[in-house]
């Protein structure tokens, strides 16, 4: 499942084309986002907006967890409650957007940037790239001055955006590889990686592919997520006296990709 | 404001109490928590139910600003979504037990220890400090073997078990002073301090004087939360567009501490 | 107690009248400064200086404890010796302006900056700042090429240099709140805190209020400093036979503040 | 290409018969070791032994890229010269088994612990992984007391060595998953993830699995190696001048896979 | 020099002879200590003797250089105001024993143990240790229970607890050198040496022989102490306006060793 | 022993030179380089010519440590395989210009800039830094944009171009002392160190001058190479069942200085 974490399925249609033209020939991939109630924001660009969906998507993982799904991809960059998600998903394993990307660049490369729509979100990203382990390849974050929701909405002025601010961080910030860091900024990346020569991950697509292969080596290996220690999940008898996901989550739409 | 971050107010008698008779004569305190609808849990041991309350949380942030409070305190030590909660506060200062406890146990010692109820409440809480920029001075985390909602059933097993945990802590690990790490450990600190010779810090008192120190210093020198960068809070005209905050939220019952 | 650790008066009464405006009214504050045979320097800029004043800083502080005072403030904000002073200041607690600035500027943004004299200062306080734990917290030091004892001279001038500093670091340096980073820059945080619409910390208020919130928070948890493991002070024994403190520190003049 | 960077071709044939049953149908992976003249030792359990075949594996590296394989995995879990392999692989990517099993324990956990041989092998191996930026969230290094060639000789002692090893790592170290931290401890991984109930990461199949998602990367989004600063090759002019790479690396043995 | 950074001159007489036995026969080296006004105490073990003697070490320091010493060593393992005497040193290079016995104990192993006599010790050697870089490359303290002024008292069970406290740095911690971490512990580490088959590194030696070599390195390529940026001394102005040094220090009395 | 790691000799006779004039007169030290086999490059500016010259270097160390040397110097400032070498070196000690140079540094001043030839370089270079424990101690990297090869062919370019790097290091970076960081910058530390006035340390000098010393150490006191734990080198019977080191290695020309 590819989950838009935020009340607002404008993106869907988009996530699922991208999905459809990408995935491995046997996955079924939904592709949904929460309930509206968890307020109308377009985008997560505030510790508040974040806050907000995190009941909700919580309750969703342990959704699309009862359903069965191998995989879930929490299709944000900031990897909003990832641990938390993790936590509640039984056997599902759950991938996130910087994750992936970082993985994959750093295979690639020893020092990676990230391009930002603004100044803001660096803060919250620079945490979890530290808590993750990465904060010393890291070689800068680099702002476009646009909004989530600009992103789509005139392309050559995106497009010339994010190269701009990629070609700097090459050039000035000495990065070696380029993570376009947000789920919006999809459709760029094969343009910039081309001028600038550098790999230049979209990290919609590479949560896809990272959740394919986790789904993979779980169904081949066994290796599903750990419920020891700080993985420990709440046991179902104190769901159950709590009064917790008694009801199933009901998703937005749904787009079924086959 | 001192909010409990559940939706269960069985403990909100006890730290009104607790407030009335430690908090400054000239504050008024409102203690309550959160609207039962987040879940019946009395205690926030697992991410999951942290995620769960964090919505509500930060509605709840909101509306103590709007009402006028000049502080809250979020009465949880894993500090649940203080940085989100100070994103969204106004001028009214957030504080919590964590943080608070662990200013003053640095003023006193070079060292301290935390004692919690189980193994599982390290990771998260361990993060968390250090972030803060404390986990140099972290001499250990000692766990008990409790849940949150036995701390205050049988008070001489508690009594018991907190020290010699804190004991251990001291003569094993090197702890100078001891935070007892959960603010449902109430009632306790001042018989294992006697019996220790060390500080031990009770998190909820400390964060009560904490956010009456704040609440001052913001009354007199104007020092109140700062709204750049990292801290800029989303517009109001944002707010509005995504439907957010618009109807007052609606805390458990309220005891008024005069 | 509030100490100036030089010998050398002439500001003494400066901060006598801002103390008498700022402390609580139930608060008697002493304000002196250390004998003149410690060298008759204005300032602790350099290493040197600070070396030449750590005996009698020593030797004041358990003359301070001595006499009975709750709190003790160093002020000077490279917090000279405040780790050596805590192990001799028996039952008395002891602050500084540097770390108590920093804990405040912490509840009220993410990342602060800290206004200096003079590049010279940058490597010491910067250690300390790191020790203390707060090293990823501080976003820069921006420097204003005064020397100590020019920041009273011409009000003009200082005011429109600190603001400069201070305002580069919000918009160059990204930090998100100020620390004025010398208890001679006094008089000048609330001008510059209207301007710059961050949080702007002065010091020595920081410090006393810091101290006064120690003192009434050993007189009422028993919040004490701690004589263990690191923080165990000589014994008595040893004090007397190696002829310590055999005889009472004699300060500057002291002004006392009721 | 799976590469054993040894002069000693005795395992191949059982990584060859591993890769076949777990390979994707339409990969074509070859299997061979280094050239015996690079010393005969059938293990890199020494810096010594390491650099003895740097420079046959930097060759082996140059002379697998002219061939056009898509990726190469360098089959020892020092990961040994990756860096270097990478700088000097073309479009090929490298992978490694330590970096690869990591990555795939971060996904199913929060900390990992690694099970190897000797007491020896530690140093070099938590460089690597400081290094990877992954040692917060390293639990331990439990070792066995076994020599790399004794792994594959008696498979009860064996099996029932790691099992002790890991389980005491999770139950004393806290660990919530574990890696093999050696190549030739393959064969196990199954039977002790099921009496531990938390993942264990064969080495072997991570580097595959991770090889031949990373070549289906490259294949089809253009994510190749960077060549940019740190990344950054000799010259072909350079390499023609001081005569490197002037003829084919002879491999061992080569067994190819389909 | 040889200072003894103590106003207690009974060990002097010892170190005089073991310079004599050590030092290149070109130099000339006076061993001497503090004046007895600084207190009579035999030890720095507390952080209130360190800054007792601060003030006479700083002026001790300027007085060496003024005698035209080419290498000051300040004879204590806290390497005491190490980076305040430099600054006031001038061409004199300052040497203290813990940095110079790391640098040695790191050219010859990857990991160093150091053995200290109280558990008091550690918190500030740590701090120094880490402030120098080498905190990764620490394997532990451990200590014998002893004061400084037992260490000659009784050689045989001084003998015996060094031996057997760095016998387990060795075998428990993992210790491949071991530093003794006073330098009244001479006299003992041959022996030990010879016994564990590890480096022993005497910390008076090293300190000896690392200022014989910076003060041959000073002479021959002209390396002496920078004063740039952090390194700045004050002013010979500022020095003599604040009647700093205006008089000679008079040291204990002085052995000098031809 | 001052090896050249390199398959190219045309340095030699310079380096034999400067050690003429500046080694201890009692020392006798062998100048000389790898076999051409390694490939003919004249620098190590790859990490691919690092990995190529690995395994003679190993074989080098052995067999200078066989021929009786007390030390040995790997004449490259990247230290390539320090910690190789040193397990393999028996008895022998070995040192390397990177490590050496900031130990001097670092006594004269407490931050250093390396200027080096290529931004390439940084990477590995600060890895080793960090690696060492003296990242924190590093101000900045300044490269020049020149090859090894042509710091020697015009002096007054390359004595311009160290000197503005050094200069844009100490005023830009805030540097207090300077590294060259490739021992073919030698010959020009002085000019520098005069006008810049803050000390410029040549790696070669400083590794010359460190392994006589570390020569001394060891004969006098002892302290040689540990073989415990990480520093364990294979045993001899391994050696000789592997076949390694069976024949003496044959260095390229030797020059002998006496």
């Amino acid at each position: 499942m590819y989950l838009n974490p935020v009340g607002f399925d404008a993106y869907d249609a988009f996530f699922a084309e991208m999905i459809k033209e990408n995935k491995f020939s046997n996955s079924e991939v939904h592709v949904t986002s929460l309930q509206p109630t968890v307020g109308q924001m377009d985008n997560l660009e505030y510790r508040t907006y974040n806050a907000l969906i995190a009941s909700d998507l919580v309750k969703a993982t342990r959704q699309a967890s009862t359903e069965g799904f191998d995989a879930l991809i929490i299709g944000c960059f900031y990897d909003p409650y990832l641990l938390d998600a993790r936590e509640i998903s039984g056997d599902m394993v759950v991938v996130a957007p910087c994750q992936s990307s970082i993985e994959i660049a750093l295979k690639l490369s020893n020092r990676f940037s990230v391009i930002i729509g603004h100044k803001k979100w660096e803060h919250e990203m620079h945490s979890t790239i530290k808590e993750y382990g990465y904060g010393e390849h890291l070689a800068s974050f680099r702002d476009v001055g646009m909004n989530v929701c600009e992103f789509q909405k005139d392309h050559k002025i995106t497009a010339n955006n994010l190269f701009k601010a990629a070609e700097k961080a090459v050039t000035e910030d000495f990065a070696e590889s380029v993570i376009l860091g947000c789920t919006c900024e999809f459709g760029f990346f094969q343009e910039i990686q081309e001028k600038l020569k550098v790999p230049v991950i979209d990290p919609s697509l590479a949560a896809l592919k990272q959740a394919e292969q986790a789904a993979m080596l779980k169904n081949r290996f066994g290796w599903k997520p750990s419920s020891k220690w700080s993985c420990e999940p709440p046991s179902e008898k104190d769901i159950k006296q709590f009064g917790l996901f008694s009801e199933p989550y009901q998703f937005g739409n749904r787009i079924i990709v086959n």
